[in-house]
């Protein structure tokens, strides 16, 4: 597997973004989390004044064979039909993303059905979904390796044709199984406090996703230390597509914006295989699917927006985008008590 | 005083506005407040699908006589000094106005020292700032009417030529002294409880700054009850002209957005002479200056965004400007299930 090396922050373009914040003409840390924002992004870019114009999502789709488990309220049919509404431009996603001025990148990495080729649409299907993790494990070790590396090598071209920020998006009827799963594995943390309703399921629904959760893990038993163990045994094609994605980003110094739990589920594995990749992640919002506080809090990462959302396909993180680019247009546009001749503090 | 009527929230179009959430392309309710937000909007505005092209936030600048007492770490001249540089575009204002498409409007209610005609300033100077309150009432209740009646003809002169969608904002040195006063006075909490570190003073600073609210309501002693008595005798001219905007847009149904501690002061103000308001009001950001969840809580409301902000302005509201837009857009903008070919709930 091609994982890269994840660089240090740019510890002197940070504190050139620090020194700058305190002559701009507001009372020193009035603005916030946007000046930490600020501060960071310039440390992950290495640009004391740092600015982003290409703003992307990639979106990666895969489906799951624990949905036979009965683990989800919609068919399994609706990650294909998603897909194509992505394509169309007719979802959640794709109105942000307008309204954000961001590029959709749309990944078949193991849908069920198959695609006729579209030009809007990758294709790299490692396998029609995932096999069913309550009775085997999802993936193997190299479907697993395989599908981080074709992560990296997306994000890489798209870096490649100019992309300066990235957000991770996904779509997979069943993926809230998968995610909850690898969140008690790295957590410890029993099934039940990381499960949550996914696109909706009913109390009965629900005990039989935590239960088949509890099952898996006993059966598989995955190493909590091990990223791609986890990934592997109860992961999903989409979740390592999303590995490769946030670490092959902050491999080139671009800012990785992670929307919800499964995207946060991919993170923890990047952080597991590599622990400096904690400082490039800007965790966009916090979900309503209970898991995902666990997550963050693992992460060390605080979110910018708590907006209930529970939707998935990168929405929460390119809602964000507003804030990132608002933080690095403050550090920028904004004139100092010198330039302005506003008397400073007294 | 001209105050206005304001109507009730147009049921229908939010009814209208909430059937549609369940048919689009997502499981329901999983854009979480964004949904409760488009509902909302379409409640005020009248319109099932509203959009927001002509976004506005109006800034009232105006001095304080009771910086007097040392209650602000910036001098009373810094007022003048930023509006010259939200004229001159360099203020945070002024980044964030830029980065959402926002027209900004400055007016002069009562700032100490005078300006010469700038075409970009409207000139309302009330007073050359209000008299310490520490003392006497800040000002006498036919200027209190006057400036909320100002208020109220800038923002439907600012509708008539097309605003959609109002700001609050502000300036004035000394302005959280008189917010502070006014939410202890409006919510009986006592002063310490609701007095923070404005624009940054230092500990005896802060307990000079309670104690002179404390000698000031005990001094007035403002009847809660009575909105522009609480106004005019601690408050200020911007607070006033805020009162008017606020007002002034929710009787045209246009969704009045918010910002910070002094805006949220004038809504106080607003909501006890019109409790009809609170449904038109929409809190963008809550303040790290501790009064503001006093009075977030007094009026209902449940703040988008918390980001640790503290600098006013307008600068929160501003911000929330692009929630507000997602969540009008995405009400407009998907698919449904049934336009999309893709399979509903099972």
């Amino acid at each position: 597997m091609k994982m890269r090396k994840i660089p240090p922050i740019d510890q002197d373009a940070a504190q050139a973004a620090r020194l700058r914040q305190l002559t701009l003409t507001k009372p020193p840390g009035s603005l916030g989390r946007l000046e930490e924002l600020s501060i960071q992004l310039a440390g992950i870019t290495g640009n004391p004044r740092p600015k982003f114009e290409h703003k992307t999502v990639i979106i990666m789709a895969g489906d799951h064979g624990v949905c036979a488990e009965g683990v989800s309220a919609y068919p399994s049919e609706v990650t294909q039909q998603m897909v194509y509404n992505f394509l169309h431009g007719g979802a959640a996603i794709n109105a942000l993303a307008r309204q954000a001025g961001a590029k959709v990148v749309i990944v078949d990495m193991g849908v069920v059905e198959n695609f006729p080729p579209i030009e809007s649409l990758i294709q790299r299907k490692i396998a029609a979904g995932t096999r069913n993790f309550a009775r085997m494990p999802a993936m193997t070790a190299e479907q697993a390796e395989a599908a981080v590396s074709i992560g990296i090598e997306i994000v890489e071209q798209e870096i490649e044709a100019g992309a300066d920020l990235i957000a991770t998006g996904e779509m997979g009827i069943g993926n809230t199984t998968a995610a909850a799963a690898m969140t008690a594995a790295f957590t410890g943390l029993p099934a039940r406090d990381v499960t949550g309703r996914g696109t909706g399921i009913d109390e009965a629904g629900w005990q039989r996703k935590v239960q088949v959760i509890e099952a898996a893990l006993e059966l598989h038993s995955p190493d909590p230390k091990n990223g791609l163990e986890v990934l592997s045994k109860v992961g999903g094609f989409e979740i390592a597509g999303l590995v490769g994605v946030i670490t092959g980003a902050a491999a080139r110094r671009v800012p990785v914006v992670l929307d919800g739990f499964i995207s946060g589920a991919a993170a923890l594995v990047a952080y597991r295989l590599r622990p400096g990749i904690q400082p490039f992640l800007i965790a966009s919002h916090q979900s309503v699917e209970v898991g995902h506080a666990a997550i963050l809090q693992a992460l060390g990462l605080q979110p910018l927006l708590t907006l209930d959302l529970r939707l998935g396909e990168g929405s929460g993180a390119v809602l964000a985008f507003h804030l990132i680019e608002a933080a690095s247009r403050l550090l920028d546009d904004m004139t100092t008590f010198e330039e302005a001749g506003v008397s400073n503090k007294e």
